[in-house]
Formats: structure tokens, C-alpha cells, sequence
């Protein structure tokens, strides 16, 4: 790769292939959140704060690791939460070691929602997504995610 | 691949590769947002509005083709362009030909922010993404965007 000095601009080319990846990536979300919708009680936001939350350590983490765990910005984690808390699916409870942070905690309602939203969540990512591609591709997918989050620092928490 | 029947769910591993997928997408975006946050005075959310409408005829594009094109639901695109709207970047206005179209236009303010906001925009995608991946890695996104597209029926459009 030649290097054009650090303030080198993305050429046409590597801006389609970054826009392809995201947008369709978008896509997905948009697509998984309107199939949920009619599928079950949850959007696609609360399922993924439960599939977080399930695989806890007593289903409970602190806002700050969920926030990096599920790659929200801090703001929008804590609107969704309020909204999570208010139909009982989650509980918030400040830490006993700091007063300062916050620990999330799945109730067994929230439990039960998850488990009946998983059904047709997981149909869904298979239809949209595992379908689509082979073995060597979705191997391809595997690489090219541990690349980026090693990029991004991720690995080693992830 | 061998299919169970249409109502299979997916293996561990089809399930490790799609969220190894799908959330190190929403890392970027997020990462994306906390820098446009500190280097310009748009969101990824404005700038992706502005992209899309700035490569369209006449800077405008109907609701409805817009939400499609970014992947956005409706009334996330909609709540979003109403504090656009407020900002000055974009109006609003009926379809001439059509009494339930909405037309969203690009504004001059639109314009100018758009281009001020390009070029931090473009280098943390450069910093962030393109700089992770060899050129095989960016023919392999490519192509598995390609297929991923083609399955959810967005190539012909895009």
C-alpha cells in the first residue's frame, strides 16, 4: 500500500467499497428491525441489549461495558434503557464499588421476552444474511471482522 | 450447504460470524459519530442525508427513495429530517405530482456544510476502516457486498 502522507484522501474507488460495506450493513438492521416488529415484542435495539445482558455474569454489566459492547454512544444506551426499564424488561441500580457507574441488570420478564424474541430473530439473520453467502464466504466475513476490531482495539475485550 | 428445512436456525458459528458482522458496523458508525461530533457541525446521520441527496438530480430526492436508499425506517428518517429542516440543510415540500410525496432538497446552507464537513468525515473513514484493510481485503468487502445486495434485492436500484 503506498502511503500518500497521513492527510491522503480516501480514492473513489475504496469510498464505494466503504459505502457498500455500511449501507448494507444499514440495511440489515432496517430490514431485521421491520421483520421483529411484526414478529415479536422486541426492536432490534432491546434484543440486543438483552443478547448482552444473557451472556453476563448474572445478567447484570455496567452501562459503560454495554455501551462499548454493543457500539452505542453513551446517550442514546441511556434513552433506550429508561424506555427498556419502564416495561419492566431491564432494572438499573448504581454500583456497589462506585458510585458513579451504573449496573444494568436482564429481569426474568426481560428473560422470557428474550427467549420468545429469539425464534424469530434468528430465522430472520439466516434468511437476510447466512443465506446469502457460502461457507468460504462467510469464513471471508470472519477474517475480515477480526482485522477491523483488531483495528479498532476491539479484540482483546470482544 | 446442506439445508435442514426452511425453518433451521442458524449454527453458533453462522451466529459468531453475523454478529462479529453486524457489530463491528455499529462500532464504526459510532466511532464515525464521536469524531464528526468533535471535527464538524454534523452528525453521521446529517452527512449521510446530504451524501445521498447531493449525488441526485437536482440535489432531491422523495422520502420514500431517500429512506430506501440510506436504510432507514420512516419514521427515523423523518424525525431526522425535521430537525434538519429547522438547521436550514434541507426543505421539504409536496410532490408536484403526487399529493403523498414528500420532496426533501438539498439547501445552499445544505451544501456548504456538507463540503466543510467532507473532509474529516472522509479521513476518519480512511483512518478508521480503509487503513485496516489490504487492497484484497477491499475486493473481498466489494464482492460480499455485491452478493449481500443482489440477495436483498438492492443492487438493480443502487
Amino acid at each position: 500500500m503506498v502511503q500518500n502522507g497521513h492527510r491522503a484522501m480516501p480514492t473513489r474507488e475504496q469510498l464505494h467499497t466503504w459505502r457498500g460495506y455500511i449501507e448494507t450493513a444499514d440495511v440489515l438492521r432496517s430490514r431485521l428491525g421491520t421483520r421483529m416488529q411484526h414478529e415479536s415484542s422486541l426492536s432490534t435495539g432491546d434484543y440486543q441489549v438483552l443478547l448482552a445482558l444473557s451472556e453476563a455474569e448474572g445478567r447484570t454489566l455496567r452501562a459503560s461495558a454495554l455501551a462499548l459492547h454493543i457500539g452505542w454512544e453513551r446517550s442514546r444506551l441511556s434513552h433506550h434503557l429508561g424506555r427498556m426499564e419502564k416495561r419492566g424488561l431491564i432494572g438499573r441500580a448504581t454500583c456497589a464499588d462506585d458510585v458513579h457507574g451504573i449496573e444494568v441488570s436482564m429481569t426474568p420478564e426481560g428473560a422470557d421476552s428474550f427467549r420468545a424474541g429469539s425464534v424469530p430473530h434468528l430465522r430472520a439473520v439466516k434468511e437476510l444474511f447466512l443465506d446469502a453467502l457460502s461457507a468460504d464466504q462467510l469464513a471471508q466475513v470472519e477474517d475480515l471482522t477480526r482485522t477491523l476490531r483488531t483495528h479498532l482495539d476491539l479484540e482483546p475485550q470482544g
